[in-house]
């Protein structure tokens, strides 16, 4: 028999941090985030792990730096204005193989924009808004559940690629209250960190990374335009291995249908309950949920494209991820978007509603 | 007769600023663009105008917010690593209809990466590093003359559009010296900045201005969703007026082509030249090259995929707008990259010469 | 005839630092000396001279540091919760012997205190907030008039001695309104600043104050312990100097006085009314008001005690110089002091005012 | 039997302060002070307890008021430069009654200046480096085991005066080693804290002082000035109660003297050698040795000067403490002073050593 709790979406991050075996978590407020700082802060210490709010996002990118160079589990988490300070630790630790999750609970607008829910940094997570063309992974849960499940993973996979990996919530997905089966996933063992920089160890491989946490011109890549080139092999081989092995998603009612949605994150559950109400009308329509935003599973949609059926891609913002779905379907079908212009607000507070869904759904078909 | 003069790439920001009527200049030195700064430095006071070495990339990215605010023609110039560090300004400036001009000189990596030449910054310069999915125009010159002329241009759209401009340059186009005509460019005559804030004017629409330098939750967008909506319509209509009107690409021996390279900045000057080789050798290659890099001139490429050539996309990193041009064909001819690989690097030190090109064009044809 | 203006007191820092031949000022705002920063702001770009707003009270003190080190008569103005925030450049400073102009506008209370008057940062300016034992001479001004007068003589004492010089005044003679004569003073003809760094210039004096802008442990300090003997030598020498040379007050009233009142700033405006009130009573009252506050006037002071007068000692705090007046009197009279403590406060905002001092006086005597 | 171990001074602090139950260490390394930080660094964690190695001095000092606020016992430690980055936080931290502990391990000269041992921060200890004119109690051991007792009876201070204490230590008792009893001293029982700020409880009296952690402007002391003067005589009383109950100091050989030699830390171990030195030679020299630098023994000191004893003030620095002493002794006797001046200077490297203070006394008696 398992053991539910109800956990809202926010402290789902720290349950499922924890489950991983999380060391320290270093961060700074900021809405609609404000309960995972709060989590961490309660709960790390009382089970002897490390709570810092650092003076700024910038600290917080920068210790996270640290202590993941010492081998630890660490993370952090931010909203929009948080994630643009964070870019140059961001492409730093990128750039030196450091594993770390970074969770990113997505508000409103450019600048310090809106508190309100939205998706609209799928542009900015899936490109890299640091410097130097470094890709992470990102997983983008539509549940609680998922949110804790995805955190373990998200662990896992940093330590894997030796690369930060992205968990990207919104403020609907963090807000929202749901039944939770907390327990740690077994993944794959993954091999000891060897290049932990610990004490005054001087081991070549160490002193190699603990030079590149100052400046990758030192260390390995210090004499020049070999290493840079060698370095530039490494990210290019990392970048495809992920880009190979990681792509998940999920499709549902796919199988026979006219239409396919594609939608992520809580959007990803409206359109689950559109597609149940099209289904009750007759109507054939299917959903295709990127789960990994990067690598997206770019395949799998141009799949549904070349069997003739019609796409509407459904997003909390102006057309970000639908860029992508019309970039893999090749011109092969028809792309439809719908998004978050005020013509197309509800009544209702901003979320698009199934009801939204639906109207669109019948128009296009 | 027109004056020319040999002036070195980064240099020719500073001459094209003052040509295009630049107030100020706030920055912080980096290498490969340290020669921008100092010209600012060296020039302006001499000109009554206002030069600032800031605290810091977040610093010089706020001033320019300040000065662009109070209706000032202002810039600042940096490389990949202070980009980083500038991208929650830049969120707030395009969060807030402020315009400005930003030059970025790339060089290699990710972190602090190389101090090398590169073309590395194409994916955060135009999916916005920024939180929120705002949008910025993006010329990418190829030669001193054009670093000169875009400046001008550069300011004329920012002010055309309320957007800040990004500029970008490279490690190569930086360092090379070309004798270049300076002169102002007389562009379409714009509107007077009612909006800029300055003194205590307390008239509403600058008033609303001033309190989105604060937060966008302030002003107009004061009481909630409604607005919310409203502003995001506003900032929607502006990205498809720019993504319309200002696209911009050169072609070069395109007419009869079996093979199209597309390539911008110096990598499209060495393409120019394996062109004139491999049309020598009776080879039917031409070239597309973008000028923007937003909006891409992406119809333009898939008409040449329309018409059955194959493509070669040639970009000084692993593969930036490869991507791009991917989508732009929708499938509908070969597309080739050749980047910036060790096992593709040339032994003169790392730049993509015309014969490694000529290489790849033998290897596809 | 001489030209009189109406000049605020805040305001007159600006007349006379700009008669002074000021070429920079750097600051950030605080009450209750804003109108300090906003002269500047307004009327230095219009003189071809350099006004920044720095990032914050910690970069404006070192960007004084650096327009100083290359040879310009620099300043800043700030409050003492700003003014703790510049100690560490003030030392830099002190320790690489550069001239430099600050102003403090004092205000009530530690912390963030309160924004009324106060006269409590005499201890932080005669002993030095900052490390080491270094030095500096304070000027108060009693009068608007001499805080422009006193703004020339600080940036000829400045120069002078190769020392930073602060101008102590308050938030009652920052905002009051007198006339003021605003003309060039004279000062003795001081040598050129050979040792400012400028340009490429790599004259050995140069650099070596160049590198002791980075670091007293570099240039001619750098071999270790005989230098660091020759550099307190250096800071000996120059202090005593200062010691000697510096000392100013004034006398009011003194020739016959069984009571002499020792105060400052705007409270010895306040005095001198009140030894006119006590005049006119019959009671022997005099004045002696330091006008330099390091060095102090020890001497003058004990020689009234020696006289057999009793020494009223009257500040806006709870008690600073009347330690160092205790001091300069050995125990060879009685010492009383009227400060700013609520069972002293006046009913009419917090001034010490002549009525307060008058019951003081009667009761000593 | 009591367990003794051989302990250098700064892992003293740490020893001392985990005897006293301190709770959390925040700091910022600099020479000479760095094994503090690391001692902590390694040890706190194990116990449970918070360290963290901040983003500056400015940082340490605020996330000391942070952890201070919420009734924790809670530290620092620094050296000269970074105590100047620690003013405005320490003033803060004054204004609104919040007890911590600062270690200053004092190094030469103002600015960088240099890392050897010297005792150059009496002045600004004392007198308050930063604004509005608040004490600190300092305390100066001038052993290992004083540096581990001060610890403790400084936190014990700190909490029953509501005010942060100092304990001064320098680069020569920082890096020797002694024999140290390390065991927790029994103080009087002090009140609970329940004025500490925790959870959401909105008690008037916490919420008074949660609001005096943004601004004394707030809370209590919102309503102007009556709440301004109010605040001032607490904060005077504080002082006074402090001045009077607080002072320490030691005298050695002092009954029969002709010459007392007042010094304080390494230099009193120093001074201790010459006296008996100076006894074996027949020369009647004893010493009195402040052990809280604020309050001084100014009474005691004055008592040897009513003896007809003439004075030797012995500092590692060019006069601070020697300005306080000929203040108490009111110019009943003759004060020398003997410094760290480069003619002063011994050749065995900085230190004064017991030969050079015999030469001294030799030459006054």
């Amino acid at each position: 028999m398992t053991e539910r709790m109800l956990v809202k979406g926010n402290e789902a991050v720290g349950w499922g941090a924890v489950n991983a075996g999380v060391d320290a978590f270093f961060g700074y407020p900021i809405t609609p985030q404000n309960e995972v700082i709060e989590w961490f802060a309660r709960e790390l210490p009382q089970r002897g792990k490390v709570f810092v709010q650092t003076q700024s996002e910038n600290g917080a990118i920068m210790m996270v730096y640290g202590g993941a160079a010492a081998g630890f589990r660490v993370m952090t988490s931010t909203a929009g204005p948080g994630w643009s300070l964070m870019q140059e630790g961001m492409s730093h630790l990128a750039a030196a193989d450091i594993p770390c999750v970074i969770v990113i609970t997505q508000r409103g607008g450019p600048g310090q924009g809106s508190i309100r829910h939205a998706q609209m940094d799928y542009n900015n997570v899936t490109r890299g808004g640091g410097a130097g063309g470094y890709k992470t992974i990102v997983l983008a849960p539509n549940s609680v559940q998922e949110i804790h499940d995805f955190m373990q993973l998200a662990f896992h996979l940093a330590d894997k690629y030796a690369n930060p990996v992205i968990v990207l919530s919104d403020g609907i997905l963090g807000l929202i209250l749901e039944a939770v089966e907390l327990k740690p996933i077994q993944f794959e063992p993954l091999p000891e960190k060897t290049w932990a920089v610990k004490g005054r160890d001087r081991h070549p491989e160490k002193m190699a990374r603990r030079f590149v946490h100052c400046s990758p011109a030192s260390g390995k890549f210090r004499e020049g335009f070999y290493h840079y080139g060698a370095w530039l092999e490494h990210m290019d081989k990392r970048i495809r291995q992920m880009a190979e092995a990681e792509i998940r998603y999920q499709t549902y009612q796919a199988d026979e249908a006219d239409l396919i949605i594609v939608a992520f994150g809580y959007v990803s559950r409206v359109c689950t309950e559109a597609v149940n109400r099209a289904r009750a009308e007759g109507l054939k329509v299917g959903l295709l949920r990127p789960i990994t935003l990067w690598p997206l599973a770019s395949a799998a949609i141009r799949e549904q494209a070349e069997m003739g059926r019609k796409i509407l891609v459904v997003e909390d913002n102006l057309g970000q991820m639908v860029d992508d779905v019309r970039c893999a379907v090749e011109g092969k079908t028809e792309v439809h978007f719908l998004g978050m212009l005020s013509r197309h607000l509800p009544t209702d507070g901003g979320m698009i509603l199934p009801g939204r869904v639906m109207e669109e759904i019948r128009r296009i078909l």
